[in-house]
């Protein structure tokens, strides 16, 4: 590992949060708790719990384990249309959390509080202007998250390709990008386009540290090129694998139903109860794209240490002046 | 320039075709006629005529001009559903194109006809599947078309950021990344994701010898980050600029309409009316999401020549040890 720290060493993401490799483990409800965030940020990057799926208190005891667990920097996601938003701000200041990465939400409300309080804020936007909005609203970085990442996602359907160049032309804060990134040559295709770093959720979905149920771990080992689909675009767009659920979703927009319509179907307790409850048929299964790269359940560390070793060799082939470069 | 001829010495698609630099302009419908061609090709690039918008006689024409303007080699993108697909094939063969770029319909029609009579031949796909059928069908090389490119597009809407890995990782022929790539930054992002070349279309569009006309030109550069948009699902996937037309589209697909619906509304000529005669309102406007990042028409030879500019400035910061890399 010790060659390893010659590279991006002066990688704004890494110097922003005190981290060896400019790697973030995506904040996922249902996927990244305390065990996930503090193994990748004992390796080297920079872990995220998922407040997203917490109650307060459950939120609080996951901080209180991380910390047990690592004396390294980590974070807490907060999608700041939680119903408890307050609360969990709370905790993150109480806690001494010294990242939050905010999403689903206007910045403003908490950005200043929190960095007066000596927390790192950092933005997940899905075009320019939400990007522009995040720097006014004074965050220390953003994530864009492209068209092809799991979970929640932008109307304008932008793909990271695109995102990324746009977003660094217009804001100069760093940048992290998101959205089919799972390997060393991710990491570099990003680096390239503009980013200073990359988060990246559904490969540690299937880890081994991820409190995803293994039902869903599996199923995503076995999802191919057309197994996700961006859906239930008149509520929210989400990126899900095509399972049971999503054939009824389909059913209803097939058929131009009402958004209530699909919002009765949807329910409340989907993720759950697809994520971290194992229910393949009837559960939501958010995943992105590069799923269809998965095919091995491994400890984040190594995940984490692969994807910095293919990084490396890729370089070095860039650097050897051979070949096709 | 002469410093440029130390990249990509290696490269298989230069081998392949007997070019500079691994950078094909796409044989778009309307736009790509014989100047933006056999302009591409004298400046180092791959140059290929868009024979979907041509009757046999005109692609003729076209082809001999093409070779009067150039030593250099170019090609012709043979879309493969076209209704007078043999006589394309004849005078292509008759006027012996050195290379043909077949998309939109199964490969193994007409590559051993195309390479026994010393054509190399290369097939667009959207996904893995049909990356292996191309291979099956002896093509000399692929390209990966993602979500984010303009025009025709794949119903799995794989981006280009997963596509191109998915795609390196499953067949060994050259493969050659388009879709959201328009900068020198867009191709050593493809380099990195295991593409050994690039295809450009939208950024060609605006270019002084590109035939579309010239509202079509200025509407590409006024184009913003949510202009494009993907439609017409319910016939074939293309992605077109928001306009008049798309509302009219958008409005029946709001409605759950029939496909036999919008096949009516689509008519005849759309795509002529909008690229090639400059109907802003009721044409249709073909053009990826990259169209957002283009602000200046420019000589293809200095689009090129930039692109690769910015690519070796951008090898030579990795090179270089220092910054974030």
């Amino acid at each position: 590992m010790n060659n390893k720290a010659v590279h991006f060493s002066e990688n704004k993401i890494c110097k922003l949060f005190g981290i060896s490799y400019p790697v973030i483990q995506a904040g996922m409800i249902w996927c990244s708790g305390w065990e996930l965030a503090s193994a990748v940020s004992n390796a080297g990057g920079l872990g995220l719990i998922g407040s997203g799926s917490m109650y307060p208190e459950i939120l609080k005891d996951q901080i209180r384990k991380c910390k047990s667990a690592t004396t390294k920097p980590f974070g807490v996601n907060v999608p700041l249309l939680y119903p408890d938003i307050e609360k969990h701000i709370e905790i993150i200041l109480e806690e001494k959390v010294p990242v939050v990465f905010s999403s689903a939400g206007n910045p403003k409300t908490w950005t200043s509080k929190l960095k007066s309080s000596g927390v790192i804020v950092v933005h997940v936007v899905s075009n320019v202007r939400f990007a522009l909005k995040a720097v006014e609203a004074g965050v220390d970085a953003v994530v864009c998250e492209g068209f092809e990442a799991g979970g929640h996602n932008g109307r304008e359907e932008l793909t990271t390709m695109v995102l990324i160049p746009m977003v660094r032309s217009a804001v100069s804060i760093p940048l992290i990008a998101a959205g089919g990134i799972g390997t060393g040559a991710g990491l570099m295709a990003a680096l390239s386009l503009g980013a200073e770093g990359v988060q990246i959720g559904s490969r540690f979905v299937a880890s081994n540290e991820s409190s995803a149920h293994q039902n869903f771990k599996e199923e995503v080992l076995s999802a191919g090129e057309d197994s996700t689909i961006l859906a239930l675009k008149a509520l929210t767009p989400v990126r899900l694998l095509k399972n049971k659920f999503y054939q009824d979703v389909k059913h209803l927009e097939d058929t131009c139903a009402q958004a209530s319509e699909l919002q009765h179907l949807l329910g409340h307790g989907r993720a759950k109860k697809g994520m971290f409850e194992g229910d393949l048929e009837e559960g939501e299964l958010e995943i992105g794209q590069i799923a269809g790269m998965i095919k091995m359940i491994n400890p984040a560390s190594e995940i984490l240490d692969s994807i910095v070793s293919e990084y490396i060799a890729l370089k070095e082939e860039i650097i050897s002046g051979t070949g096709k470069y």
